[in-house]
């Protein structure tokens, strides 16, 4: 197979950092370290070409939000419809309207949803309702977990990348604690009764850089106890796992009730949208808290967001991309085992992480390296996402991708 | 002429009640206080039409973003066209490139430029910006200025509807001082000298619900050398004002260089869209804040916003719509004497600010309720924005309405 070339995103790179800072910012800059594409030219179903005319097939979905394919006609049709009709006005649209009726049908524990753009827009506005709700302080989350770039999180990472601009009092009252550990969410709660706001997590571990974790048998629901016991409001960040775990929030297949579940990513199918859904118990208490943006009342990304949710539930979108994600993680332990290595895919099958084990993580990333060079988006140090256009034709291409990466991979090394 | 009848916009508004906390939120909320329409059907130019059918003048664009006419022919066909191409991918875009060269080429003070969704993406990342270049704390703003609903900015408008959720940290090293109050920024400068990181203001001030004030003769000059003098970093909130007094920044009129500005709201002419912009000494600084969003990358809406900038600078449109905005606040003044009233106009022409004055506010409401119900669409609190579109049968048919609502006050006063 060829190996792309990337001498035009090398050029438009170089016009980048020219005019913005480090020329590709935020988590687009995460894949600088690395050979491979900067910039993409045009983009349709499972795949994106990038300025030079390589063609990709793409497990990240722009990290997440592309679940039903690039430019799908549904979604586009149904954005373009709005768009006519008007997106930003004076006013709100009834769409917005129609979308939160739509997610309080079909999303289990939704009594009403809010909307704004960014996950980090849900995230933000959830500890803020559950400290009203509860008049209390303290934010307990899992280590390494991610809810966007607030300084409530960003000043709690003790990771000097991160916390650059915060200060101090940023991370006052943000508890972390480590995944999988009731013992310690109970000693948090003991130590600080009655000032624990909120617990929030997303519903299984899925940190950059390592192994993602699944959910011990039982945990949830012992975590839904110890909330209840001691009225701490109980948030599940579904940004990035939002409709690829269960179309009804993933704690339908976990067996327990959030108070509140934020979205993002996947829920208008790239078109700008998150949402914070919540129960009636939390319904005043949102109400009291101010959250506005110039752009939370854009009417097309609703539209877009009422056709893809629409489109998930009628092709049972879930359940077909946990199924697209076991035969990619089963295909690739095989290319890998084939080839003599072993790779470890963990997180649920529709976003999965990869590790190349018993090597060190640069062969790893030299495997992925290879991979993007032929035409498999890849990242390292990131889980991936299928959708529900990944198909068998992407699957057979990129296990032959595979393989020749672990060849070329061997070759350099030996 | 006709009252409007609002029964459609009622009847949205009950079914958005039971499935959105409040019905509607945010600073579209803000209406909700006086009869008028709560939903638009579509939009057209400065002209949207509420669910009922009414048509309305729009003097509120948006709160902002509308700058050159909804559903604008030359903007939606630029993002559609980055839509055909692809939105929201595993890479950025090159669009993302030509609109920081653009607004670095256009905007006086812009060396580079950061993108984000909302105003509050923007200001949230100034000051950290600030922080992380000077490593100090504080923060000054004026008094009622307002820079998104960020906790730093909620927690310290001691507010009660603000503050919810809030918790007393966040308002730390925040620091409010009077509009035009040059003594108490030297105050306040002298009080913490090695620790204010920056100054953000609004390049002259719009507080809601009380007359808008520019900036003394001097003063932004002064700002600038306090500034300097003592390593406090200035940045100018333009997300409402922008491209409305100067297309090359405020700043240019007013005769000074802030380090950064903030963009936003018109930026994308109701795509959504926000922008930082700075200077290379800040480029660094910039650099190390970690900055993200899921939907920061969208490419549609920054081609929208090149597409909106290039027209801008094309039409000359602030100095356009200060004409326009001239003209709206003269005919108003005169369309009131000739009633009997007296109606003061601040802020900046393309901007204004309303107030009847000698009355009290419930009378000022009364008033722009009675307009609102004949189809000029103003806020009684907030202040309004003209367009590029505002054309003279606009006007014409606005003090028609005016002199109406002016009638029908008298007659329902009497």
């Amino acid at each position: 197979m060829d190996i792309y070339p990337t001498d035009e995103s090398e050029r438009v790179f170089n016009r980048a950092k020219a005019v913005i800072p480090g020329g590709i910012f935020g988590h687009y800059a995460g894949a600088l370290g690395r050979p491979g594409p900067r910039f993409f030219s045009r983009s349709e179903g499972a795949h994106f070409w990038d300025v030079d005319g390589n063609e990709y097939i793409d497990y990240m979905c722009a990290y997440g939000p592309m679940i039903l394919g690039y430019n799908n006609e549904v979604v586009d049709a149904a954005a373009r419809a709005q768009y006519e009709l008007g997106n930003t006005v004076s006013l709100a649209a009834p769409i917005m309207v129609e979308l939160a009726e739509l997610l309080v049908e079909k999303v289990a524990a939704a009594d009403w949803a809010l909307f704004g753009k960014n996950g980090g827009d849900s995230t933000g506005l959830a500890v803020r309702i559950a400290r009203a709700a509860t008049g209390r302080n303290k934010i307990v989350k899992i280590r390494d977990g991610y809810h966007g770039v607030a300084p409530w999180m960003m000043a709690s990472t003790g990771d000097p990348r991160f916390e650059a601009g915060t200060i101090s009092e940023d991370a006052a009252h943000v508890i972390e604690i480590p995944w999988n550990d009731l013992a310690a969410l109970r000693q948090v709660v003991s130590d600080h009764r009655d000032d624990v706001a909120c617990f929030i997590s997303s519903p299984y571990d899925h940190p950059v850089l390592r192994d993602n974790t699944l959910p011990a048998e039982g945990y949830w629901r012992e975590v839904e106890a110890v909330c209840r016991q001691n009225g701490v409001t109980l948030i599940i960040d579904e940004v990035r796992s939002g409709f690829r775990i269960n179309l009804g929030g993933a704690n339908v297949s976990y067996g327990f009730t959030p108070d509140m579940i934020c979205f993002g990513k996947a829920l208008g199918n790239g078109y700008p949208i998150s949402a914070l859904v919540g129960s009636d118990a939390l319904k005043e208490a949102a109400q009291g808290v101010f959250y506005t943006g110039t752009q939370f009342f854009n009417a097309a990304p609703m539209a877009a967001a009422k056709a893809t949710v629409e489109a998930l539930f009628a092709a049972d979108a879930a359940s077909q991309m946990t199924s697209t994600g076991q035969a990619l993680n089963d295909g690739l332990v095989n290319v890998a085992h084939q080839q003599g290595f072993e790779l470890v895919a963990s997180g649920v099958p529709a976003m999965p992480y990869f590790r190349l084990a018993n090597v060190d993580m640069e062969t790893h990333f030299r495997w992925v390296d290879e991979c993007v060079k032929r035409g498999v988006y890849f990242l390292g140090y990131h889980n991936h996402f299928v959708s529900t256009v990944h198909g068998q034709a992407d699957m057979e291409r990129t296990f032959e991708v595979a393989n020749e990466a672990f060849v070329a991979l061997r070759e350099s090394t030996d």
